[in-house]
């Protein structure tokens, strides 16, 4: 990647509330504060690095409105309200030149169904493939080697990146960013036991994904048995997610890597679900739960809960069993002490007793 | 979706033993009980929704044979042996109508090699790609963007969806629905540790898939390191399932999302794998064997046999496990507590023990 | 798969040190000892297997160096180093006559731009995609369906398969083998919580993917924030594995299906984590750690350690406590057990205690 700033652009982009120091470096890299040098812009993104910043060889520093210190000689402090999100407005506009929005226009090599509605100002790039009915709006851009089937819908801006599958009547909204290998609207997995086989259960519903919505790379969606598989406005997706049939997500929920979601599951609004959690089918995760890497959930979890582990249970003793856990085989021994200690006793007891212990 | 059914027409269709009131609406949706709306069929798929017969707007409602109630005015009840299958029929119908079967042919953006045997009954979608040697069977469908390797085998009727890869040599039954993005034919992990390096074993052997299966998407499918990976007639995969090099699969099995299973495993017949569950190497499960979700199968499972858990244990045990392990915390404070009874009592006691007891 | 092999070729395909009996047959087939017939090539991998040398039908059996028995008639034992190895080195020929290096040449179905650079030597098949500024390099061959981004590199003699995507600046090392559907180079999963919603944080960084390094089917590596998102010379990785932003993952690693490593995790080298293990983001596994499959790594692991479980222990404490865990019914009875005896002790002794014993 290859980029240029000058301070004073990174003091517009950044909107730095204050300049402290001077730097007539130009900006070509950015790196982690230990890792800078000369040239390059660095961030104090989490307090803990703190220490960090008085060595730091870079020579452009985001840092908090609130920092003490003093840059070094030919070194530029910009103080600006949330260093990482300076930070992110300084990659948005590098990606800008990385990336430029491509001239709008379909690839003579794409092949588009008669019945296809393309924008003017979108992009349809080579070898995608955009069947009867599709509808690609404005400013989209299909990359490359994309399948758009019969009255699938891609909203304004959206960007869908190489390989992606969008099926038949799917919708996808506005700004969205499908990465490659994503598949919007694989069939539901659903079967009728009869007569020793699995009939299949044609699933004739479609997915709504909503405006503003990331998904990561080879992650999959189902399209509802009928009605709709949705997922909400803002909701970012990482890679090889599955969410299945009739699952309805909420708005701004985050789903790490791996996650699975089973069929008629419902998450509320800014729902986190850790790495490779997975949650079973027909339950209700309440607004703003939270659940662990890792975690299995198997019953509906309330709104601002926090659970974990597997079978999942609230966030707190989840972390206390698993202290106790590492302590069992201590544990067992003390058991095996108490035992002998009450075997003795009983021998001292005058009259002994008629309990029973059990073999140990 | 956009379809349209008359009463008569879904009389005929669910194959109804009796029909109780009668609706003149056109039926154009399909929804729950409960959110079903004037126009729409419905179903009683689960005993426990009973109570929402009584009170849904559906026009048609598919019900058990023994259902005891009375339509509302305008309403149709069609009572059938088993209303999700009767469902599961009317959709096949409006699947039908939604993706007819396309037209036989091969699209001129196709690039079909010289050697491929290409059936004039099949359609080969647009920027397919189909080596030599390669075989497509009667009324078979690449939808597009399919790569279909040298030697490779589709059987009669099987669609195989944007995206699919079938590798060379490897064989696909009939009646098979590959979903996007499915991969059959990738290498088998497998490396000789020579030297400091993991020298590559050649995995030279084929994927068999059977008759009837379904495999969701992005799903992989490891080539045997020689000989075979196989997976049996009738069996359904969902997505991103990863099968390992020279596993054996066995008819009508049922493996959720994100399963793995590892190298040289075997399922029986009508296994169950619930979804993230994970199943070692070079083990057996018998005949009808079930898998909780999640769980981790590092030996062998008895036909018929319910495991669950990680490592896996039988159901009930670890549904006891699971209960016991809440109560952790209480169990550490009760041994505790006994530890300090017994301290008291032995200072009581004239003579004391010899016995220590391990530090708490 | 169609091969023929004298006992004479495979004498010197394996380096064989010794020479037992001798077989007229033409080899055509690689069978396990128990299930091998005339006309195969079998061996002994596993010294468990030793009893089915005496028994087995295959005509040319690999056996390790010091083996002591004699072959049957018309058998020919093979002694060399390593068994596996020298099947190996057999299979290393069979693959290269199932897929012999396709000549040289731009398929014309491919788009390349006019800024590529694609070697003479390379082979771009059919419906690639090659943007400008990237670079493929000798005897490097894209199979079909690829996306190389702009500014791309692939190195000499790199394999990538059907539907394979690499975005833009990243790095691909020589002699690399990526599997159908890999993506390298989808967007760091990153984002800043601002006013209620989550704001993109552009992942500008790279990806670079070590010489001799192979991935499987569907795996996903995200392009690092900044900076670069690296696997280490020589790594294996197996299907369906996601690696995040930032990761770096040393040399001769490892990684089987459906791992999962978060962002800014560092890997040493000769790291191997099993089967859906995961990593949680910003830890170090030191030189040669091992992770059991299925395992969550929530702290850092030492050079050679070999932990497991969820979270991580030390190996043979998770062990331990797998067996313990089986044993808590048991465990909660005798502790049952010792309280009603302490209680009745209690009632015994003259002056009784003052403890009080919790509710059980």
């Amino acid at each position: 990647m290859q980029f240029e700033f000058s301070a004073a652009e990174l003091t517009e982009i950044t909107g730095a509330r204050e300049r402290r120091g001077a730097s007539d470096e130009r900006i070509r890299g950015i790196a982690a504060l230990a890792e800078a040098k000369a040239g390059d812009l660095s961030f104090l993104g989490n307090p803990r690095y703190k220490a960090e910043v008085a060595a730091t060889k870079a020579s452009v520093v985001l840092l908090p409105a609130d920092h003490a210190g003093q840059p070094a000689a030919g070194q530029l402090f910009l103080l600006v309200d949330n260093p990482s999100v300076a930070l992110a407005r300084v990659c948005a506009r590098i990606e800008q030149r990385l990336w430029p929005r491509p001239a709008p226009g379909i690839h003579p090599s794409a092949v588009i169904s008669p019945g296809a509605r393309v924008a003017a100002s979108a992009t349809v790039g080579p070898l995608c493939v955009v069947e009867s009915g599709a509808v690609v709006g404005e400013r989209a851009h299909l990359q490359a080697q994309i399948f758009l089937g019969h009255g699938a819908l891609v909203g304004d801006e959206s960007w869908l990146m190489p390989g992606v599958v969008v099926t038949a009547e799917c919708v996808v909204g506005r700004r969205v960013r499908l990465h490659p290998g994503v598949v919007v609207g694989s069939d539901g997995f659903g079967y009728e036991f009869v007569a020793g086989r699995h009939e299949k259960v044609p699933q004739v519903g479609n997915v709504e994904v909503g405006d503003d919505v990331e998904i990561g790379a080879n992650s999959t969606l189902d399209r509802a048995r009928f009605g709709r598989t949705t997922v909400g406005e803002g909701t970012k997706i990482d890679n090889l997610v599955q969410v299945a049939h009739n699952v309805r997500i909420g708005r701004h929920c985050i789903l790490c890597a791996h996650v699975g979601i089973s069929g008629s599951t419902s998450l509320g609004d800014y729902v986190v679900l850790g790495g490779q959690a997975g949650v079973a089918g027909h339950i209700n995760l309440g607004r703003g739960a939270k659940v662990g890497g890792g975690a299995a959930v198997t019953a509906d979890v309330d709104a601002g809960a926090f659970v974990n582990g597997s079978p999942a249970l609230p966030y707190m003793l989840e972390r206390r069993i698993a202290v106790l856990r590492e302590r069992l085989p201590d544990l067992f021994r003390r058991v095996d002490a108490l035992e002998a200690v009450i075997a003795d006793l009983k021998k001292l007891s005058p009259e002994g007793t008629d309990r029973k212990m059990p073999a140990p």
